[in-house]
């Protein structure tokens, strides 16, 4: 089991580690419904596309149980008779509440859809039994989200040299995941395999998953780490204390335009400039062939008070107007790798993206 | 009178208004003696090249009037004899405590350069004398500053179109200078010709010079203002939000690279990717022609507290190592163009800056 846990499920059902108290206290909060679930994604208890999509997935489980126990043919275990259509409109209420939470992370769709076709191809079994198939099949999306992690991780690790520096920004990590992490993954693996890394990491504004959650993380675990804010990372790469930059990310479009943390644009960007390697490390599931390009791309505009405010305390000139724009779209040109447990895809574009996966 | 005034010089002394306070409370420090006035820069109370200038030069004069008062032919106008020895060396003994203070603003040299060869100007005369010709040199300084702004933001305000918005990192305004600013000048400049603009304000972490300065600057005279945290600036360009990126300088080296707070470099490189002028708003002064290029800029590392904590509060892991360069180099090469008191200096380089400077 990995070391950092964000998702639990278990005998008590799902409980979430609240990440906005990170790195202070580690609390569980139990998540009693499909309700609660959706508000401590809106409300990033967890955040980070593969583990917001394997909640929602634990998600949709408590929703089916809860439908399941209404239904006059409710808890068995493969006896009664099929689930009415109500269970299979409550079904996919619960998706569209849970797709509402967040726009710009792909993973939440992925993982609500797949739950959503495991039940429909269930049509016909009884509501108790469609639920624990489900419960199944979201055990089976959490476990492989790790399997992933750690195949990203074992391919990533190869690209790295020995004794090299590594920027990375936002937390792509075990907390992001249901373990292990993407670019934290990549990470993890080229130290366990000895290599002498270090990690810059970006504090990344508003929100802190630097300094609270990559840093917690990387400690953790003993890799040497050191926080910067977020405009400092042009200045490491120009001085060449920079050696690779590894991001995760939140939605791919088919030409591998890149949604991640607000900010990642600019250090790809920079590290164009600076002639460093800009490595996207991302499983399968968090690319979206059906958009085009990244101008297609939802970027989710966060409560301003994130910007004006930290911890209730006011940073700022009272009623201030702000941005907060929480994701950018790095172009496909600027991404030097995808690294996804398929493979590494250098200098992608849509024509080799298609060809990678094997859509055409 | 600028109605932000950051330096008072009246009667009563000095007194700098304490910019770590600030947008909450507008609180004004004395400053009894030269080592008062040290310390202040060093914690910031008053910041920015320019202002931290003027400031120094007023420490100076606090020096010689020290001295003059130990002196036993001390406090006398224009009668007594001539100053020891020991006035001239206390005077330099001063001069080498504020240049400590902060290593990358040259103003600071400039300005305490400039007392100390007023005084040496003045041998021969009583120390009374020398103080107050050197209080009327310092005055002159802090004037000097004042139209040297005003007419930055004349010039600089023609580069600007109707209807722009203009994105400024950290705060290059009133408050970093004797008054009226060198990139918040030809923001000032440009709004009172009714050019109906609107300002991008970057917090510029991680003493949120952007958040708690800038904005309250230009909120006070009604600029429309939008905050944003700094690694957003790159998306906002992206989008095509913004037109202009106008900064200030810590120092320009003889060849035009640029130092200024951390982050401006990033936002030069890219202002070009999206084929957006990034314009340096500078006095003469700031130019240091004895450094060949940014390479031989001391970046000063300042108390990695400013990220791992904020007022007092930890954000991170205990403990973490943090990297905190104040400063970063902008190549001159990324630079649009200078804005002098002397003129606009488009595409600057090394022969460009001799000629426009008249220095062959």
């Amino acid at each position: 089991m990995p070391e950092v846990r964000p998702i639990v499920w278990d005998d008590e059902g799902l409980q979430l580690l609240d990440q906005r108290l990170l790195p202070d206290r580690e609390v569980y909060i139990p998540c009693k419904n499909v309700e609660d679930v959706a508000k401590y994604i809106k409300e990033m208890v967890v955040r980070g596309a593969p583990a917001i999509g394997v909640s929602a997935a634990f998600g949709m489980v408590l929703a089916a149980g809860k439908l399941a126990g209404n239904c006059p043919n409710g808890q068995g275990n493969g006896s009664g008779s099929a689930a009415p259509p109500g269970f299979f409109e409550g079904l996919r209420d619960a998706a569209v509440l849970l797709k509402g939470t967040r726009p710009t992370a792909v993973n939440l769709n992925w993982a609500v859809e797949r739950i959503l076709k495991k039940a429909d191809s269930l049509k016909g079994e009884n509501p108790g039994k469609i639920h624990k198939e489900l419960a199944l099949e979201a055990v089976k999306i959490y476990e492989e989200d790790i399997e992933v992690n750690e195949q990203i991780g074992r391919l990533g690790a190869g690209l790295i040299g020995k004794g090299s520096t590594i920027l990375t920004h936002c937390n792509a990590g075990a907390l992001a995941t249901a373990g292990y992490g993407t670019a934290l993954g990549v990470i993890r693996s080229a130290f366990a395999q000895g290599k002498d890394i270090r990690v810059f990491a970006d504090e990344t504004r508003p929100f802190l998953q630097g300094s609270r959650l990559t840093v917690w993380e990387l400690q953790k675990e003993g890799i040497p780490v050191t926080l910067i804010v977020d405009s400092a990372a042009g200045y490491y790469m120009s001085r060449k204390h920079i050696h690779y930059v590894i991001v995760g990310a939140d939605r791919v479009a088919a030409n591998g335009d890149t949604a991640n943390k607000i900010g990642t644009y600019s250090l790809a960007v920079l590290a164009r400039e600076n002639n460093i390697p800009f490595y996207v490390a991302v499983p399968f599931s968090t690319f979206d062939f059906s958009i085009k390009s990244g101008e297609d791309i939802v970027v989710e505009e966060r409560d301003h008070r994130e910007v004006t405010h930290l911890n209730n305390t006011l940073l700022t000139v009272p009623g201030i107007p702000a941005g907060n724009p929480a994701f950018d779209i790095t172009p496909a040109a600027l991404v030097s790798a995808f690294i996804t447990e398929l493979g590494v895809l250098h200098k992608p574009n849509r024509a080799k993206l298609a060809e990678f996966f094997r859509l055409e």
